[in-house]
């Protein structure tokens, strides 16, 4: 964006209660909110999204947390939702800018733990564990923390109190009666909520598409343990999202009940294991077995969990797919996909899935069974939460425009006077009716480059793309004391032109012989001379291969 | 692939009759079949694929017609069921290697008539034109095309009779009871093939997984029509796939009973324009405007008919939501995906729609009218045709593994004896029963890079991918008399480091003193000197940037 294209920002006024979006809406994921109340601020959450195919190279994107230094100072704290990455995986990069103390439950510390030790950050970053239900005390904040159910252990909403009123700030969340780990929700702890007034509700809109009601997880505990039944005597492959915990313990239970030890493959399951165990999960479950100790058993009597539901390339469910992995299933044999189908990777899962059923392996997904539901809410449950809470107003978050617009309907139509949709950057004031936007803060998106942070429009990334689309060429010349080139020029043209290919010589004629017809005085301007260059393997460049190379040259005068 | 690995690939017999897919099964795209009897060839389809995000700069794989070569001069002919570019794209690449006459209908030739002419084969290639009914004598085989309803004008299943028998390849296909452009589907031409006798049904695989009825495109029409009524005064803007004739005249039919012109925007849909109205079809529809003429009208007076349906970047439509397009619509305007959603474009197509979703633009799909019909039958109409047909066996081709098997067991349920899963290479031997793969021929895939052809595991592919994941650095080194480095190091590490990165500097530093540190004997190796300097950079990238690069090196001793 050039600089006339800039919106002017503004600063947060010091009076009054703001809600901002640094991430999270618009997008699903980066999720990273902002409230701020008489000049002292809050924040919720930090996390991460993932990049899609335009950005090669990339696998995680970040909010761009530049208006934190604004306000590093007077942030009371960051409050964790949960511990999913695009919650808190972003919380060990922007510490160093926010300083904040950090408030997570006990299973999100153990998930956040070692992050801030790939950091170098372990000791230096004030990590507060609550339980569900505590109060945190930031003043001019208290922020309620609210027991929800969700994909993962210890999901919380927070009722954020303030001098002007409540904010309702659901997280990602469901109500489950039957929920395999963690509390039955408890309906009336959202009924007597209402009393509290609330000003604003600032909610997930991830599943506001969804008509059915989403079975509890304990319905999917149950059918995996009759799915199983079915493969007695045969290899059993699961794969799920490796935060699930709740769904491992499902997927162990059911294991067990049909008399199977289950094997863990995977470097993230085994993450989640040693957080989840930490934290105080998979209690009352056998030991999970690695593949050297799976290995001692008959393989029917395991069943091996693994990561790789979204077919991941180097995840062991990929690597069984192409029996190179600890297990070798066979016709007769079954793998199941524990989870839902992230958009964007439907080729690559089922390329997974077709390499299964070419050995006539059975694949189970949710179209066959219950073996997955959502983490996150349908219409129904988001009614009974508005008719629960009655808020002034909902402020849509968490999806995507279209959810955005869709809960914002939902809302109105359950009777909620005000509805707002925001992008990011956008300050609402909460405080004043109508809520406006009255104006904008500094946002957007950030490339992780392994070590690198980069703004989207980094320079070596359009150079990245540009290699892909028209490949690149570097030229040593050696030129001398007349300005002619000696012995053959050098090429390195990696990802274009094969080392053999006839036309690298021919580029070095070409260029020879241009060079040649220059002036002497035109020999001895290196720009003259690279331009040369550079227009002789272009030309060459697309008449043999049909593309327009990035150019660069390494000149050498002797 | 090892030449150990490789399987012994055998000589189809000269006698007997036998199915082989050269590509298409296993896969959908790269179409390309070919049957022998008693020596001869008969070549069905020659289509391209489309590559996933594995192949970075690759938009379009082949089949490897390799084993084409052995067989050419025996080939009696290429008979092309329909234009699709899965059935039709690789013609003009691979005509000069099969060099057989092509019988195509007569939109296909118009459509195959552009590529021919830029591959500079207009002329050259034999392309004989057939009606829909008509017989094509290419002895040994008989080739009966029929009628049948599709996504484009002029599909032909193909009734191949031999001495051997009869197969009945059915290309794609659906049954349409009230078309837009071709004939109703005349069920008595299927009631009365039964009485040839067919020995094989080779059969599309595509929809196999759908349950329900798929509507007429008559249906779509009227829909259509409905819903353009609800936009008076607003803009309108389509969306469809370009060579979808019959949708775009029922999307100009909806449109002039509404009151609208129709203004194309985007080069296939002109292209396609070009073709249908040279084969006789937009018959009493209005010329279509180009967005110049379209500019003198009312925008609430015209439809926009767009390219981009799938999200492609560059596509018209994706250009309108950027508001850098031909039209401009805004809150209360209508954007209408007359299309399917192809599994991998998800997020690229939510990305547009969320765009104008957030200007208030309602976009409107098939969740919420009936704005497409697939062009493809699902199981009810395949149930219908293996009635009529009652063939002895079914081999399913044009789908992933897992919908060949689905195909195999919904024939099975109809009754049909046998039924058989091949794979791309492996020869079917259709004359005797049990039908019995007899071995493999060549097959594969390769990647269509810009003017080049190119094998999956060709090196300037593998070095692609290093770039995006690893980066690449090409340093030049310029070592005097006594090997020691003289000047700057130059270093070209596009997409990598930004050039004024001070790691670049450090480098050089690394470099030079690693150098300084050989002994006289090593600095004079060459081999010693490259490795050096690759183990300093990649030390340096590594710490810095996380990656371990593809360096390059180019030495000159002055």
């Amino acid at each position: 964006m050039s600089d006339k294209d800039k919106p002017d920002y503004i600063d947060i006024p010091d009076t009054g209660l703001f809600f901002v979006a640094l991430g999270g809406v618009g997008e699903i994921g980066m999720n990273f909110y902002l409230y701020a109340c008489d000049g002292s601020f809050l924040a919720v959450d930090c996390g991460i999204g993932f990049a899609g195919d335009g950005l090669p190279g990339i696998d995680m994107l970040l909010p761009d947390p530049s208006y934190c230094e604004k306000i590093a100072s007077r942030l009371k704290g960051l409050v964790i939702t949960h511990a999913h990455e695009d919650h808190i995986g972003a919380v060990s990069l922007f510490w160093p800018l926010l300083r904040c103390p950090v408030y997570v439950s006990g299973f999100a510390a153990e998930m956040l733990e070692t992050r801030l030790d790939e950091a170098g950050l372990l000791g230096r970053v004030p990590v507060n564990i609550f339980q569900e239900g505590d109060a945190l005390d930031l003043d001019p904040f208290e922020v309620e923390t609210v027991s929800i159910n969700h994909s993962i252990p210890e999901a919380s909403s927070l009722l954020i109190k303030t001098k002007y009123g409540n904010v309702f700030h659901t997280g990602d969340w469901r109500f489950d009666e039957e929920p395999v780990v963690g509390n039955p929700i408890n309906y009336n702890i959202f009924k007597n909520l209402k009393k509290e007034k609330i000003l604003a509700l600032v909610g997930d809109s991830t599943n506001v598409f969804v008509e059915e009601d989403i079975p509890s997880e304990s319905a999917v505990r149950s059918a995996l343990t009759d799915l199983f039944s079915r493969y007695q005597g045969k290899r059993l492959i699961v794969t799920c999202f490796a935060s699930n915990v709740g769904r491992i313990e499902s997927i162990a239970q059911a294991a067990e009940k049909n008399g199977r030890q289950v094997c863990l493959l995977g470097r993230s399951l085994w993450r989640v294991e040693g957080a989840g165990r930490a934290a105080g999960y998979f209690k009352g479950i056998n030991v999970f077995l690695t593949p050297e100790e799976a290995a001692e058993y008959n393989p029917a009597d395991i069943l091996y969990l693994c990561t790789g539901c979204q077919g991941e390339p180097r995840a062991a469910l990929s690597n069984i797919s192409y029996g190179t992995g600890a297990v070798k299933p066979v016709k007769g044999d079954a793998v199941i996909f524990s989870s839902r189908v992230i958009p964007g990777n439907e080729q690559a899962i089922a390329n997974i899935q077709n390499r299964f059923i070419a050995k006539e392996i059975d694949v189970i997904t949710v179209k066959d069974a219950l073996v997955h539901v959502s983490g996150h809410s349908g219409r129904k449950d988001m009614i009974k939460l508005y008719h629960y809470l009655k808020p002034d107003m909902v402020v849509p978050v968490h999806g995507e425009m279209a959810h955005l617009y869709e809960h914002a309907d939902l809302a109105a139509s359950c009777g909620i006077k005000e509805t707002v949709i925001i992008k990011d950057g956008d300050v609402l004031r909460l405080d004043i009716r109508p809520a406006t936007i009255i104006g904008q803060v500094e946002t957007g998106v950030l490339a992780r480059d392994r070590k690198k942070i980069l703004p989207l429009n980094a320079n070596v990334l359009k150079q990245r793309r540009r290699m892909i689309d028209e490949g690149t060429v570097v030229a040593t010349v050696v030129l001398d004391k007349n300005g002619l080139v000696v012995g053959n020029i050098q090429f390195s043209t990696m990802g274009l032109i094969e080392q053999d290919d006839p036309i690298i010589r021919e580029m070095d004629e070409s260029i020879k012989q241009a060079i040649m017809q220059l002036s002497e005085k035109q020999r001895f301007d290196d720009k003259i001379v690279i331009d040369t260059l550079k227009f002789c393997v272009r030309k060459v460049v697309m008449r043999t291969h049909g593309r327009r190379p990035l150019v660069d040259t390494h000149l050498v005068r002797i």
